[in-house]
């Protein structure tokens, strides 16, 4: 009778699940010696060796310098993850700016840049400003572009999961653009596109307030008021992308967030008058404040429809607005517990303007796991850290 | 070395895996022989036998008819999952009735009841009434009440996750109610409840219109209008059990439903009244026609609203309003579009009155499920289907 067993009994199936939670093990859990290694994995010695060389081979483990052991005879050798074996990059691209920043395989931001862009440009002419800031970006870090494993970009409107701008009131020319092919072009890794709001999200999520949430709304204030969903701790894109776009319907008060805040249009450019006068409310002008609160009162029904939706353990306010914006926060909060039926906690973003790109980094870093961490299996099947293998035949290996 | 297996090497967990794996390959898979089952679930010969033996022993499996072969020889044995070794009763409790449902462990229905509960009954009378109707549907199916493994109940209003009802515009005094608890007293199962727009979104995804969708709103219209939200295939509940309570904003439109339909109030009972509207339109009556309208396009901003918030795949609109009430659903098609970011199809529920204490059926079996696969491993853990056990340091056997 044949065995179905887990890893249908294929040999090379059953070296990539040793070879990934190796992997795993050792990125996660921090340097170890051979034998420390093995135990965490759950394999035997000489079949951690043999993976370990593997790792070492394809760039992904390294030898690390011995500790000067207070010990007699000569210590144990260490290995360690090679972080900087590959780079992640983040892309937030609007209207105004392009942000970058790019981090190692552990998630560590080695470097960043920032650069205006024309508001009118057309999307080709935006497409080579943000390529210049990438050469920029990259020349600063001083990470050579072949290092980058993966690409993602953030943007206002609706992506589709191919990567095409669907719906974009903000950035002109944008609607239609296969942003990801488009971007495609300066990279031969894979590059991704995704609405800026959610990026937040899984900023927020990653490294913001919302570390410890796995169900999370995050509002994010900028010229429009966008939003994001983290559902049993993923982002809920939606089936065409288009999750969390409420600021659809008007009366729910997403829209022109910006330009609510600010007294006459044309005095300025908007999100520096927007930002004074935030400022001005946190020194205490009543006049700001009341613009403060009046823009709060209007988001507070859009932001209590997607609460009221998804009913989230908290809500993150960021967005450009928020940088300097504890007064919106805490308008708020004052303004959307009545609309409330949940006792939902209203935090506002500690990652100020990065939130977008650092999502983007994030988005990255997950798209290079699944390549890191590929089985060729079914997908949904956790990895399988030591047991089949230990079973196949081969008396255990005592340490 | 020690070695950390998924099972932990604990030869108990380990029976259970392999009997969790062989109880599901018998119940999904249909009757089968020994051989049959061994080959399906993946284990030896010997090891299946005294895992059907242990069903058996507990009433879950048992010996089916030989099937009268035209070979020579004894036929094998054929076994079967015994669906009728436990029930599931769902219930669905609102202002002015009860209705029930009572299904074996395959789901199939295999018995209901429903009676009229007066409006302003008190929730003490309210529930005895329902536990009467209990009675009446056990005795009406010949089920005895020891046989039921689950039970659960819908309600409109929030349910909390321990089955406290802390929101009800819809039934007096039932806000506060520990309902769970206090139908609990009538049963030695567990006793669940749950908002019922959630049960129907879980009725739809069960056994309706949803079947093929994992992203997916359903719209609840009955005195108000309430949803529900599967999203990955799975209840969306949130965090304190109020997702989909988008109503709670008046400018959405899915307050007073049924009213809304009816011309002047107080000329019948509110649904009836109602029924009748839907029922012209549906011959054509321009008057009728006309209020159906009106009320689509009130609600399509709530339905569009939660839609925007989702992006789901599909949206299912039922509750007792839509019966008969196609006009509607075609409607609201037409009024939801153009508030829509993304191709969303609408279509109409086609399991009537009863999605409510069907999704009640299907928690209640979800419940029993959960009972009946037990690992006690950490959750999330798929079912691991015989290698671990084939490779325990013994031969394999041969068939």
């Amino acid at each position: 009778m044949p065995h179905h067993s887990l890893h249908g009994g294929d040999p090379s199936v059953l070296r990539r699940l040793n070879s990934a939670a190796t992997l795993r093990a050792l990125r996660d859990g921090g340097e170890a010696t051979l034998s420390e290694l093995a135990r965490r994995v759950g394999l035997s010695r000489p079949t951690t060796e043999g993976v370990l060389g593997e790792l070492i081979d394809r760039g992904l483990a390294a030898e690390d310098a011995p500790r000067p052991g207070g010990g007699l005879g000569r210590p144990a050798r260490r290995y360690r993850f090679r972080a900087e074996a590959g780079h992640a990059l983040g892309i937030d691209v609007d209207a105004h700016r392009v942000r970058l920043l790019v981090a190692d395989l552990a998630g560590e931001v080695v470097g960043g840049h920032r650069a205006a862009l024309a508001g009118r440009a057309a999307p080709g002419e935006r497409i080579t400003a943000v390529r210049a800031a990438v050469r920029a970006c990259l020349a600063g870090a001083g990470v050579v572009r072949r290092s980058l494993r993966a690409v993602a970009a953030g943007t206002p409107g609706v992506v589709a999961p191919d990567g095409t701008v669907t719906s974009c009131t903000v950035v002109p020319g944008w609607e239609g653009v296969h942003l990801a092919r488009e971007l495609g072009r300066s990279f031969s890794c894979p590059v991704l596109v995704e609405n800026d709001a959610n990026l937040a999200a899984m900023a927020e999520r990653w490294r913001g307030a919302a570390r410890d949430a796995d169900d999370v709304v995050c509002v994010h204030a900028a010229l429009h008021t966008g939003m994001g969903a983290i559902i049993g701790g993923r982002l809920h894109r939606g089936r065409w992308g288009a999750a969390g776009e409420i600021g659809m319907l008007d009366e729910l008060g997403l829209r022109d967030t910006t330009a609510s805040l600010v007294p006459e249009a044309g005095s300025g450019p908007l999100f520096e008058e927007a930002e004074r006068v935030l400022d001005a409310a946190g020194r205490g002008s009543a006049e700001a404040r009341d613009r403060v609160e009046r823009l709060a009162a209007r988001m507070a029904r859009g932001v209590a429809a997607m609460a009221l939706a998804l009913d989230p353990e908290m809500i993150v306010v960021g967005g450009p607005l928020v940088g300097s914006g504890a007064p919106l926060v805490a308008a708020l909060r004052e303004h959307v517990a009545p609309l409330s039926l949940s006792p939902v906690r209203i935090e506002g973003s500690e990652l100020g303007e990065e939130s977008v790109a650092l999502g983007a980094v994030r988005l990255a870093l997950d798209r290079i796991d699944e390549d890191l961490f590929r089985l060729d299996q079914p997908a949904g099947r956790p990895l399988l850290t030591g047991p089949a293998e230990q079973h196949r035949g081969r008396p255990p290996a005592s340490a």
